[in-house]
């Protein structure tokens, strides 16, 4: 059994490529949901939608988000009744969550909703938020501090970050299943996903960090950022903001304590020897995943990597 | 200005012609609530929303209830998560139903959010909820007690009906302005809707039917019933099961206490002097609405008999 941390795009493209490597019932996906929004009334966990989408078949690998061949006609809608649409949802995701509000409202847990969700969408993956109790994450700009969805998707990452905070992550337990299942994993796959807001989250959540840490000889990991910049996103610029380095160096100290075995891109093949004397066993490789053959491709490499 | 009493499919044919026929701008509109549901956690007003639709020209006149045009992607999708999708919700429809849903959680009342609604679809008739208060409309048959909803569209009308039930009225008061538009009307119209399940729980709002009575000089009806049957729905079965009979005569008995002028079917003209006996000034007429002239030449004759 193969844990992976992920959040939204980045990671669900190395795990489209383990999903189609490895039987997909072997992997325990533990998702970020510190960027968990409320949307017109409706609970949206836009990173736990974006991994089910994607190892269903539908997700919309163009756009990056929601489902593939969506329409947006209750959105214009919305729109028209006055309510602000900047965060696009479709009519068949607003499904979703419409049916996660409901049961929320209902007093059943995240867990327990995504867990239905996954099923009923033929994903045969497990999927855990890394919480059934909600922590935000928090941007630091100019214009003010502002949830991490409304600076990247509503000011598409453009303002200047000078923190990254997680409300409330402190008090917050792992997910029913996510410590046990970092107990027993064969391997642990850190996805190439925001270290700051995607993997950061999850990382905050102290009983997750501790149990990584006593596996600390079976974490593997990606890199998100070739060179200085994010393969896509805003990571570079949200490292720099938290004190880390724009490099894999800075996202390998992000992980110190207990990444095993980490996965650059061929550019950065200058930095194997730093990454070692951090006690990183470092390799190289093609790590961009711009289709489904080197999503494979990367799945395949890491695979080597965790059975070596 | 005109108060028009009003359920939602038969209601909505003679507002269509009134509004027509008048500035919209003189209808005050008072809406039965008391078929109100929750659908996926959501909250679905379904006459206020049919008269709304209607006075927008956005209503699909074929289907009677929804929006014209709309698609139905979303409901499509919660069935497939596993949802009950015998309520049609097209994705139109749905942003009023999430906009309700997150107004009434913010704390809002229905008036301001029906209020909300209809101007941001150009309504410019006050369309009122009969009150703030919900309660709800229940029938007893062999299968046990049901909703109004549940008989009237999953149950497609058929089970036998042995009792009506408004469960909590006496407690409701009106909401605000229905009270007042009724002391100031010029006239009140009672529309050919359901006399029980319709115009019933707008009755059985206690301020409501009080106030109407002062005013009986004043409201005129049409009825919603040719011969023995209903000329849409339920209405003969329920008033049956709520011991009146299923017959014009049996409507005017409803309203007895403060009806002053009705519009019978031409075919119900041998009734008329048993209707002056109960003290109404009964008219004969075509009173079919199948289409938009029909709608404004009822509503013409009725405004020629509020006008006399």
């Amino acid at each position: 059994m193969i844990v992976v941390l992920t959040g939204g795009t980045g990671g669900a493209k190395l795990i489209e490529g383990l999903a189609a490597e490895l039987d997909p019932a072997e992997l325990t996906i533990i998702c970020n949901t510190a960027d968990d929004c409320v949307f017109h009334g409706l609970n949206v966990s836009p990173d736990i939608d974006t991994i089910i989408y994607t190892l269903a078949g539908m997700s919309d690998r163009e756009r990056g988000w929601g489902i593939k061949g969506d329409t947006f006609v209750a959105l214009e809608q919305l729109q028209r009744l006055g309510n602000d649409a900047w965060f696009q949802l479709g009519d068949r995701d607003l499904a979703t969550h419409i049916t996660r509000t409901q049961w929320l409202r209902e007093g059943r847990s995240l867990s327990e909703i995504t867990d239905h969700l996954r099923r009923r969408l033929g994903v045969r993956s497990t999927i855990l938020p890394m919480s059934d109790e909600s922590f935000n994450t928090y941007v630091l700009t100019p214009q003010g501090e502002m949830s991490f969805q409304e600076f990247f998707v509503k000011e598409h990452w453009k303002p200047t970050v000078s923190a990254v905070r997680f409300e409330g992550a402190d008090q917050c337990r792992a997910a029913p299943g996510v410590i046990d299942a970092i107990r027993i994993a064969d391997a642990i796959v850190v996805c190439p996903s925001n270290p700051i807001t995607s993997i950061g989250p999850i990382l905050s959540v102290p009983d997750i960090r501790a149990a990584l840490v006593t596996r600390s000889d079976t974490v593997v990991g990606v890199s998100p950022i070739i060179g200085t910049t994010a393969i896509s996103g805003p990571a570079h610029k949200l490292m720099i903001a938290s004190g880390f380095e724009a490099s894999a160096l800075g996202v390998v100290r992000c992980y110190a304590d207990f990444l095993d075995t980490f996965l650059v891109a061929d550019e950065d093949r200058c930095l194997i020897p730093e990454l070692k004397r951090l006690s990183v066993n470092a390799v190289a490789s093609d790590i961009r995943m711009p289709d489904r053959a080197a999503r494979c491709r990367v799945a395949r490499e890491l695979l080597a990597l965790i059975r070596k």
